[in-house]
């Protein structure tokens, strides 16, 4: 099933349910409010989300403009009323699962463990919502990837053990400000200033949704990215990550469980053949440096636009898209 | 006012205001469930749960056992049902706000900005949880700190701006795995496996229940730490504060707002002068190690107890105390 969260003036929103094609969606009223609670009471109220989903399904499958029974209340769905499907979390973690250029070449690519951060999840931005930045000089960037929410793994869990934990797949952007993240990871805590708000897909859905491309933690469908109306970026999610989703989160819960809701990133999509493009924007200066000795894309102006998509193997999308705006703070519609 | 939050079966527990000397407690129902509620929405509710806390002292004040009118069904208040304030949160930073043993007499103690790292918040400890690890071999430490929970805190806020976005004031209890550390630090991305759960006094309080001895963003009171019954640490947790929380919280939305509901630490408490002893075990072995060229004080073994607490001006326990019990992933009693 699909799931998203559309807002109502509240921090959480409304959980909808969202039909195959994204075409309607449904208020989940009745069953449950918000996505958290369904998270958190997984076995008892996925099931009713699924009836209402697949009484969604079989009303546009019958041709009907509007719902019939369990989905009579269907209305047209607007990714652009939506916040992240998960508004606010317990905890984003985002991984660095993928060869990027700069470990092309280098000793990091024999990496044993994965390389995971923990991310602010207070805030945050719905798949149309403007990105506010300070500065350009920042180094806006932004970071096309795929995440997963977790229900609760228990301290110690195998990877295998952690797949079982996945509730639902999504989109990510995880949007980073290049200039400020050298001072921060030289001093080893991780990044703080130089990760902002992460924006998400305007739906997220069950693994069962894509079939065999989910397999073995990695969902193998290819990640569309394009900057400013134009694609830069046509990446495959899936062979080419290292440390798929289970071992990202068994990492996690080597010393700690993981409660119901927390959601992992995957990191930039990126493949060695180049002609794949690209997933963020430092990986394109990276493999630049490489070449010509010297970055010579530049970062995201104000003004910006960015676009990310996953489409299915039928080529319709599955998670919707994200398409947002990178805004000076100062015209900032709201705050 | 004094708040915590009950155990209850449920994965954010129930409200409660506690009187002020801790001796009885009474359920917020009709005001709020969750701490979170309240947070969430604090102009409208907090001065309902401070008439309920006025009651409940003035019932304490008057000598009556139980409370009268708004305070008619308190009950006597037990740290042990206490889960932490907020039981999993949007947010939990750590921050580095002393000057600790490394940097007596290094170069870092000139440092212009905070170090900060974001942890995990999806599953804090309450104060007598025990604290399960899997291995002494981790390293295990106790880190006895001051933290705050704010509201909603914008973009580019000052640190004057930060301060009055500031609601509650608790202790934290950052449990580390220092053996983990070194090289999760190395890689640059923070501590993730080094630093699980966290554990909070059993209430949390409002600024104005510590009078004049919350000051320009600082706690100027002592912080009690004891390990295995015996006291280590008699800390001044205000004057030598480099950064005050106000400076941490406006570092953190330099590029991004806070939502209300984070929790932000001032790492470690130290101080210069070493006979107050220490808050951390790290601290007296990096002591140690100046000193005498290695560190003598082992980490914690199973078994070992802490007990960390704060006494405001007039001798009483102001947050009540965090008092755990180090025990093996196999001993758990629940998972």
């Amino acid at each position: 099933m699909k799931l998203a969260t559309y807002k109502d003036g509240s921090r959480d929103g409304q959980l909808v349910v969202v039909a195959r094609d994204l075409s309607v969606a449904h208020y989940a009223t009745g069953i449950a409010h918000r996505l958290q609670e369904v998270l958190d009471d997984w076995n008892f109220r996925s099931p009713q989300l699924q009836d209402l989903y697949d009484a969604l399904n079989r009303a546009r499958e019958s041709g009907a403009n509007t719902g019939t029974g369990l989905a009579r209340h269907a209305f047209p769905f607007d990714p652009r009323q939506c916040m992240a499907p998960l508004p606010r979390a317990c905890q984003w973690v985002n991984g660095s699962a993928y060869r990027n250029p700069q470990t092309r070449q280098g000793a990091a690519s024999t990496a044993t463990a994965p390389v995971l951060y923990q991310g602010a999840s207070d805030d945050f931005l719905g798949p149309c919502d403007e990105v506010l930045c300070a500065s350009e000089a920042d180094g806006i960037d932004f970071e096309a990837e795929v995440a997963v929410i977790t229900g609760d793994v228990r301290l110690g869990a195998t990877p295998a053990q952690a797949l079982d934990g996945i509730r639902l797949l999504l989109l990510a952007n995880a949007i980073s400000l290049r200039e400020l993240m050298p001072a921060e990871l030289a001093q080893g805590f991780g990044p703080v200033q130089s990760r902002p708000s992460t924006a998400f897909s305007p739906v997220a859905v069950t693994p069962d949704e894509v079939g065999a491309s989910w397999a073995q933690g990695r969902l193998a469908l290819t990640l569309q990215t394009s900057w400013n109306g134009r694609k830069v970026g046509l990446c495959e999610a899936g062979p080419e990550m290292r440390f798929h989703f289970g071992q990202l989160i068994a990492h996690l819960c080597k010393t700690r469980r993981l409660r119901a809701g927390c959601i992992i990133g995957s990191g930039a999509v990126s493949n060695l053949d180049t002609s794949h493009g690209y997933s963020c924007i430092a990986d394109k200066r990276a493999l630049e440096t490489l070449l010509d000795g010297q970055p010579l894309t530049e970062f995201m102006k104000f003004g910006d636009t960015i676009r990310i998509e996953m489409k299915g193997r039928d080529g319709q999308s599955v998670f919707g898209a994200i398409e947002q705006e990178i805004v000076p703070l100062e015209k900032a519609t709201a705050l």
